[in-house]
């Protein structure tokens, strides 16, 4: 059997029932999905490394236990891709810099492992913004329109699965890593509960706002890698033991009757024109599936960038300080900045942010007692040019840090899942996301949220961009 | 019926229990030990406060309860004493200092409201090291010879427990501040695991160390003293949803077969003589019970010391910052040089102390796979006079603190539980304690290794100083 498959066109369900089914050869998938790979990337350039005989040997190995009737998990046939902040037995790490060690790492990451158990096909390894630690990603290039960025840090996997190499990405959040390159690249993106996804073996940036995570082309994909991501990691520090929900059964439950909670200043106070469009036309979207709109106010989240900066900068500083004193010529002139900056914040201003940031965290459990859920843009603007530095906001002008993850750094410092969907285009022809957030474990609420919104806003599938545009 | 009652002659269990049989006056019990307390309070000074009209009209209606029939919890007719940091409704919190606020709380702490839910008569406040920030608390005199330091922070609940004017007194414990007074004044007390005793409404020292628990007469008493304050508070964000056992149900089941640990190198190199000797004591006896001495290694127990001062003097800076910086004449110079000195530590020293600890926690994790218990002297020495700043320690000398708190620190490092209980007396006269530290949530088990090394050695109940020597 040959195919001729654009892994773009079957969900990750229908492609593992196939496979399951005896009506797809995984060989054959996989090989599929890196000819499409190989095919987008010279435009994209958001691959770092593919794994092809490693890929193929696990393919092969995946058709002899379906022939034989050995059961497999609810991955089996599933190509995937790994940020290169990862750790994969046998492969380098290299966190985006040349500062990395070169050699192989002698054991897999915890997500990893639970991919490769739920039988999830490696095909290799998405390029990160240096260390994680900033948000456009060069070199890689949106595919909805070179001349942009990504976003960042998992620019490589928002990418790689906007041009339709794969189905489901990981990605890693700290500000907004994982939900700004989605929205910017029209697919999904969840940063789920802090401590829900082992963080063993990922590269730090910052160990207390850092969140593993998927990207992936549709909610329900993102709901069934989540499903095989979560989990308690008695090896890793900051994984949590707590129950973890089947992030499928509720998804198609529609959303009548959920209140959600939109903040007026915070949230929308300082959107670009047509994404502050399309979020009032997402609001009347999920009227429409029978929720209610409420009006809140969320008075300590305007402290949320001050209080990642803080915690970020000097975090960053305390993992990468040695390696910034031995050879700071091999690191990005951004990051070593960064570095050199967060050597001099004060420990009371870190312990001073820590403790604004309870009371951030205080703030929302209240709000989540008012409402189900809080939605609002996932970006405020859609994705900016390469080389820009400043963003016009509004009446106001900003540094494109600062406009890119103003509205994703709140769910960092809660600690609370949040998932984006895609919302439209702008009038660049650039995607715009709808950030969904709920309270500590509502994975499944927020999933639910996003899949009826996708509902009513994707029918025929995801929107995909035209390469080469 | 008027009695002339030492409290220090029956245990909490007894008292409550000829309360609860109408054999005591409830008001006859606190007379009684407010007159005990004065007696001795003019030599130790370990009294702030005493509350004696609300303690009366407390044990007026505890009497008309018991009267009428109606129930109560384990501690009515109990009196107890609280550090002047645990905030009580409509009393000042002065923490030790002349910088505190004057006025009343609105509140009383999580751990008040435990102990008055079950029935505890609160008598008042005992002295503090100002902000818990120092092992000495003067003026506060030891019982045993009142030329000596009683330890601190929690040094007068540890002098007036000796002193027989209280069974039960609150202390917090920052870096050993529940345990070098225990032991430097000859009584029982259990810092327990971090998150196990609500610490809302006391005053912070280092929010990452700093841990609530009691001081006391016994084991026993300790034991139905922690079985009271124990227990989650969900306003307190450091506070664990974990359930509590009944620390009373193992306390007489002896310790045959247990594996104790011994560090020969951190926990035993630097002992005053008669320290040592009285360690080697307790380890023969606690093999008379049956147990069996393990010589074991914790590489990274050496850090604990800096671990505590990085964390704790930036962590003190960010609480008294303001109070630093409006009112510096109005704090002690040992504290407002902490707080200047904290103020100048960097963010990377802090978050980098805090990475040392996570490798010191997950060794005692190992640990605790290989014995039961780790048992050690409490403190290096016996009490220091008055004024000392220096300690010969073996063959080498250090400064007091450093001298007084080695030993205790790394139970504040682990967050894991620490028993003190007495263990015979020094060549000058003054206590010696032994100290058994257990995994998170093994109070039960530190206390039963703690009934079984009393029963042991102070048959005839606790050893007393005679005050005014």
């Amino acid at each position: 059997m040959s195919i001729s498959l654009d892994p773009s066109l079957l969900s990750v369900a229908e492609l593992h029932r196939a496979v399951e089914a005896g009506d797809l050869d995984p060989v054959e998938v996989v090989l599929a999905h890196l000819t499409h790979i190989r095919a987008v990337d010279g435009s994209i350039q958001a691959v770092v490394d593919l794994y092809e005989d490693d890929a193929v040997a696990a393919a092969a190995a995946q058709r002899e236990q379906i022939a034989s009737g050995h059961p497999g998990g609810p991955l089996r046939g599933v190509p995937v891709m790994a940020k290169d902040l990862y750790d994969i037995e046998g492969r380098p790490t290299r966190s985006g810099s040349l500062a990395s060690p070169a050699g192989p790492v002698p054991e897999s990451s915890g997500a990893i492992h639970h991919l490769v158990d739920s039988g999830a096909i490696l095909l290799g390894k998405t390029t990160t913004h240096e260390y994680a630690y900033g948000v456009t990603t060069p070199p890689t290039r949106n595919p909805w329109n070179l001349e942009h960025v990504p976003g960042g840090s998992s620019g490589g996997s928002g990418a790689l699965v906007a041009a339709g190499g794969v189905r489901i990405a990981l990605g890693t959040d700290t500000g907004g890593s994982i939900r700004i390159p989605a929205a910017l690249c029209g697919v999904v993106g969840i940063k789920p509960t802090y401590g829900r996804v082992s963080k063993r073996g990922v590269s730090v940036c910052s160990y207390t706002l850092d969140h593993a995570g998927p990207l992936a082309s549709t909610v329900e994909d993102a709901a069934v890698a989540l499903n095989a991501l979560s989990g308690y990691d008695p090896r890793d520090p900051f994984s949590a033991d707590v129950p973890v929900d089947d992030y499928l059964a509720e998804l198609g439950r529609g959303i009548a009757g959920l209140r959600l909670g939109v903040s007026e200043d915070y949230f929308c106070d300082r959107l670009a024109p047509d994404v502050a469009a399309a979020f009032e036309g997402a609001l009347r979207t999920l009227e429409t599936a029978g929720a209610t709109i409420v009006g809140v106010s969320i008075p300590s989240v305007w402290s949320a960038p001050d209080v990642v900066t803080a915690i970020a900068s000097v975090e960053a500083a305390s993992y990468h300080r040695e390696r910034f004193e031995t050879c700071p010529e091999l690191l990005g002139e951004d990051v070593a900045a960064a570095i050199r900056e967060g050597l001099l914040v004060s420990g009371v201003t870190y312990v001073d942010a820590h403790r604004v940031r309870a009371r951030v965290i205080s703030d929302f459990e209240r709000l989540f007692t008012q409402v189900d859920a809080l939605v609002s843009p996932t970006v405020a603007m859609t994705a900016p040019r390469f080389g820009s530095t400043r963003a016009p906001l509004g009446s106001t002008e900003t540094d494109v840090l600062s406009a890119l993850n103003a509205l994703t750094v709140p769910a960092n410092v809660t600690g609370m899942p949040a998932l984006t969907v895609p919302a439209g285009l702008g009038t660049d022809g650039l995607p715009i996301g709808l950030q969904v957030m709920t309270p500590r474990w509502g994975e499944s609420l927020a999933l639910r949220i996003g899949a009826a919104f996708e509902r009513l806003t994707a029918e025929g599938g995801p929107a995909r961009p035209v390469l080469g545009t």
